[in-house]
């Protein structure tokens, strides 16, 4: 239905790129990218892709604007170079707590990027664990927001981890780390955040449940600077708890991320490389679980139209 | 900048449209409405808007899909009468609920609706307390999202219940529901639902947190056939709850909602009249108040081009 | 160039729609439908669609508003699960005679119908017997009004009814019963109603043209509330008709037109199945022809890119 | 709400736009017009339009494809020059006959040209009398049809012709015919023409109804090559018709209509100035009616934002 | 992935589409043009183009707007007719002096132009040689700019004249005039016109480079009227040049480009047909190079989705 | 027309946009910019700007992506806060040398700017100075493109250098070297680069013109690196150039141009404040000119509604 398909990466995350053309047997396609002096981004396909399926590999991490304009820009190139189709694969989507206006007069700009990517000329979308499912509908686009839940709970399983508790961070992730509860069958906690002394930004931290004496499963979509999981694992040991884990789809690692997770009581924290992490971001305690099984596999049937869903069932 | 206000109404809520016009004090617009024998529905507006600042009250509640293609069919109207701005004022917007494929192979029916009606020719919307704010993304001409939440809330605090906790009905609300507690300065407690038995569709319920010799608020955004509340008002009374409060935005009250709340152990059930309630649906321990200033107030800011932000932090 | 074929219906004819799987040899697609207690229209379609070649047959009939919204849905069910081709394949067009601003401030709603069907992620339409033909033009998108003229006018032919008159019933249906005259051979005659006594409503109906001693074929495009038929009968009985025949595409037959038909001097009225007819609807005089074949054979040439204009030329 | 009045012309008919602006009491604005050797048309407007309500009056007349460009390329100018609002006036819209499929393989240009107009930038349009009504939905822009129906049989009561009949020489026409007929309380009859002979080309002309001894008034929307018109003359002739008038809204007497109309024994041709009629096309017998002040009163109160509906009702 | 290659000409050129057709061995397929007498344009095609991969040759030139408007409307009829992809082949693109505002209020029709193919329907376009290469960013579609510099350079390359500099008429094509003189290792000079004595209008031209005693080539990309190229040929001579070459692609010849060409001391103007010149326009000192092949090629390559960069590289 | 008038600033340029505000009289509005540790960018207008005429001063300088994302999102603020007209003010248009696919597989940035700034939300753009003014019909909606010709050419009139000579650094400036040259009525050069030796990269340069004993002032339109301009400087110099000046307008001075700079012959470097330029890169022999009431008073005269070019003409 579309030509031969066609693997691209931009610069976020080449060694995934790589991994999923591995899973999927073809080559990474040649792109010349260059940075100005004058920091404006160059790209050149370096062979035709007239017709071709094309998939471009770029999660939104940083430098998280300059990466974005790499996407848009190669988005503009395929569609000028008269692909027959273009999806737009972003393992990790920026700015996507931007996603409502809270207050007033600020944007929404997971909707903007959103729009971005269409104008440039996208036809499809790929993504993994959005921070609010709802994003999805900001796109007018087809895609398909993949999970690495399965990936991370089923890792979870085999450990067997005894007397366990899933303490879910925000409370935002209150219904999502529910699903981790039930798929593990082990009880919930919650730590709920509230502001108090009207406006002097204090904040009070209360867990919701038991952790006294059981390990528990931090959970969350992301870890940005480390703050809040930093609060809620000193909280939850504060508490009585045992060993603690963290699970999270994605490791942003933002500073002082690193400097604030490698003093605390953590056993193992479970992530996936939907993010790369550079060497001197890779903790000891750090398990790196990969997406290019799941992402090659979805690319794979996307290309040949068969069902995504009927697999992700069985996964 | 705009033209003469003018409020019109389709056939959903006319009384809270009024409401607001007694506010506003100015009249409500004639239109005539006729569903011919065909079903077709007829709209011919019985004087110019050229022009005109136009808002039309239209929440979408039963019939639904009726009262959808009434306000599609006005908008049009409106637009080729040369309205000078549309604003689509939607107090409960449907199918809010279809805001992301969950699932593969379902639409996302919530971001269709933005587009219809954006399609049709509105420049504008306003609505309140959406299930999930992100739905203001869906939309790519500017809205406002209102929130019944400080009148609610406020109704709440005058009444001065003691020992008393919010109880959030649904982890998707968990979020939400704490900025109740965090008004209120009262504790929070949860219920979580989750599957057991493997697809048998058991479903087992929990109260996470202390409800027992509580008075318990319990909060949800809207109350549909009333199950999930059914069972949580059972809940909490049977962990030993004192007096059971209900607050919730949209009294959406579909079959056999007022059935099931009927025989429930509630104190009273707080809501608003973003939902026309008949007579018969208006059990003795409904309170509804009003969002008519709510609306008209935003409504009137809007039309004078004055700042709405401002407003709301004082309300 | 596109994938499989694939039929899907909504609720408003299955079947009609299973009537064309038939011809075409092909299973009618499982999709499940649910109208949940909020009347929100759930779709979800039972298998993938990837790159398929998607038809829905749904003609916009009662509950009409109901029918829209889910046609609505179920394209954009498709384009979010990645449909190559989206066909809406509407029978009957709702809203039809909704075409023109014939008034001040009023809708085309025929028009924003077509922006909706659009916008929602139809491809292509496919459409029976316009009310007006101008009403393809209200699309962007490419599609194909088909006629029932060569269905109807072939079994009257086959019937060589004697002595005959073709009678228009609607002025905005003369050219139309031109062509059935044109291609009968028989002669014309016209009903003119008009407004007499200054706005009290009062019409007078005049033929012009011979209907005395003749066998009268009334033709027109639709009976809706049968009101205009019924005065046509009654006119052209009591100006010295024999037999009376009535020919028209869409028996939409709202209420009253049942009662009103069933008491008049009708010897047969001929029409198709384009909007499904509850067997209480079936007057015994009522012969129903079928459309299948002519919507089977132009989806299945649509579908393999040839021609269908060639076909039709042959009908 | 919008800037000051400014009316412009294209090249097809200045004098109906300066008359449209002595009406208004405005000055026709200046624009330089320069068609270049290579015939590319070149448009400057003499002054600043920032903000300004500009209506640009051009007809669609001959050379047709010509004054549709310099159409466009006007509109294009005020939308770069910052117009606040931009009315394209099209007293007569061509290519209106081009507004259906009716035959497989061929464009619907009436469409074509409205989205022409629209992605130009026209903000508005304003035209009299289509072909057919249904044009309108054409344009997703608001936009004012205007007919001369008014005009045209205001002058027919003035004249008072005994024992007249209304003969509708196109079946398209027979509703519009009908206004007239109910309009001047006269009878009606009908010109049939269909096909013999199975596409040797050979048409036959009926009559429906009684000229004979009678005056009849033809009526139709406009007089092309007049070929039609010249034989809808004879045949009510020879059927004993006595003194016959002709009235139409847009004369586009393209060759050979003025040596065909010169000959025929028609008493008064009635027809208005929506084309411009160049002295060598004004036979004795026509009456040129002016539309200038309908248009003129319709700009007016778009400009000004008050109905334009409530004033037509009383023209 | 399209089907069939369809190649259709309008009626600007056709001998070109046929010279096209014969080198892709395929026919040229056939459509019905009419310009009725009131100069409206219809189209039909003769056979389906169902799915078909459609390509339109048809130049911008004389009578331009009337074939603008034959482009547009074959693309409309192409798109309504259910062609799987639709080429717009334009080997001249008029209005291309139109591109920016250099002067307020004036329109960029070249823009206009864009967007009006686009809305017409066009999937693609195809050009060569435009005025400005940014024209190709007027354009949100993809397609090709192609150059005839490699068959006007080697045909030069070929001839071997001796001391010969390249000259550039005209300050914006000095950088494509570079390219010349770069490939047929040639210096090169410049005329320089600039305007004098204070809007008066006159001009004065200078020389800036050597040119005494050379054989010069005049290079430039089209000859319109032929003023400019006329004032360079004479000083050039004036300055003491040898032989004199012109090299341009489009040969426009508009009015009196002919008469003035004639009588100027010139051995030899190398052109192109992308334009059409008639038989009275073809100097004894003309020469026409085709673009057949290279169209051609392109268009073979754009249909099979291979690579057209590939090949260009080594035309 | 439009309500009050706002100016904003990013991040690229607030002096030249405080500098903007004194000419205005008014003050700079307030607005909350944050980049997060995670790179995102949080804006937050401090004010309502409901229907307030919104100007947003940000050239596309470096960190060039960044601030591109930053202008987007401001505009979705505005959008979003319900501004009446959002204008972008970009002084210097970034990517603006990808304006054509002059190789294959390349894209067309400076394209994909405008489509962003316009889906973001903009009404108007204004611009100085583009690289190709064809960018202008990049955008689709209305917008100014200034230049600071005068500003630079009055400059040197008012300095009288004697025997002066300009020199074209860029054959694609010749155009507008022309103009300088034309103005201070001064006789020109050019400097012709050209590949030498086969795709060794080796490139040689040539004078075509005069400039011995000559003053001479290099013009382009912005320096990058400086490279180009050094070897020009060199190139006079060595032909035997007196005093050199260069005058540009964007002085962008990416490494290594001030390095480059610092050594070289010139007398004097008169650029603009289009660009932000720091302490560190103010070379002694630089001259900045503002171009604040340029911007400033085509502000004033947007806001105003009043003629922009009737003042351009006279500046």
């Amino acid at each position: 239905m579309y030509g031969e398909l066609a693997v691209f990466s931009g610069c976020a995350n080449t060694s995934l790129a790589q991994e999923i053309c591995n899973y999927l047997e073809v080559p990474l396609q040649g792109v010349t990218i260059i940075d100005y002096p004058n920091e404006n981004i160059f790209v050149k396909l370096q062979k035709s892709v007239r017709g071709q399926d094309v998939f471009i590999i770029q999660p939104m991490t940083s430098p998280v604007n300059r990466n974005i304009m790499e996407l848009l820009i190669m988005i503009d190139t395929m569609k000028r170079a008269s692909a027959g189709r273009i999806t737009a694969v972003m393992p990790y989507y920026a700015y996507a707590r931007s996603d409502k206006k809270d207050q007033p007069r600020v944007p929404i700009t997971a909707r903007l990027l959103a729009d971005l990517i269409t104008v440039a000329g996208a036809n499809r979308y790929m993504t993994i664990d959005l921070h609010a499912g709802q994003i999805q509908g900001f796109f007018s686009i087809p895609g398909d927001e993949l999970t690495a839940f399965h990936i991370l709970s089923d890792y979870f399983m085999r450990k067997q981890i005894p007397s366990a508790t899933i303490v879910s961070v925000d409370l935002g992730f209150a219904k999502k780390a529910r699903n981790f509860a039930e798929k593990l069958h082990l009880p919930m906690a919650f730590i709920e955040k509230r502001r108090v002394g009207g406006g002097t930004g204090v904040e009070d931290l209360t867990i919701i449940g038991q952790v006294e004496g059981r390990n528990c499963i931090l959970v969350d979509d992301e870890v940005d600077t480390g703050g809040s999981m930093t609060e809620a694992v000193l909280l939850v040991k504060a508490n009585g708890a045992r060993d603690i884990y963290l699970s999270f789809t994605h490791a942003l690692f933002s500073d002082p991320a690193v400097e604030r997770l490698k003093g605390l009581p953590i056993k193992e924290m479970v992530t996936t490389n939907t993010i790369y992490l550079p060497p001197e971001k890779r903790l000891p305690n750090v398990t790196v679980l990969s997406v290019a099984r799941l992402l090659g596999e979805v690319i794979r049937r996307t290309h040949l139209g068969i069902s995504v869903g009927e697999w992700l069932k069985d996964v």
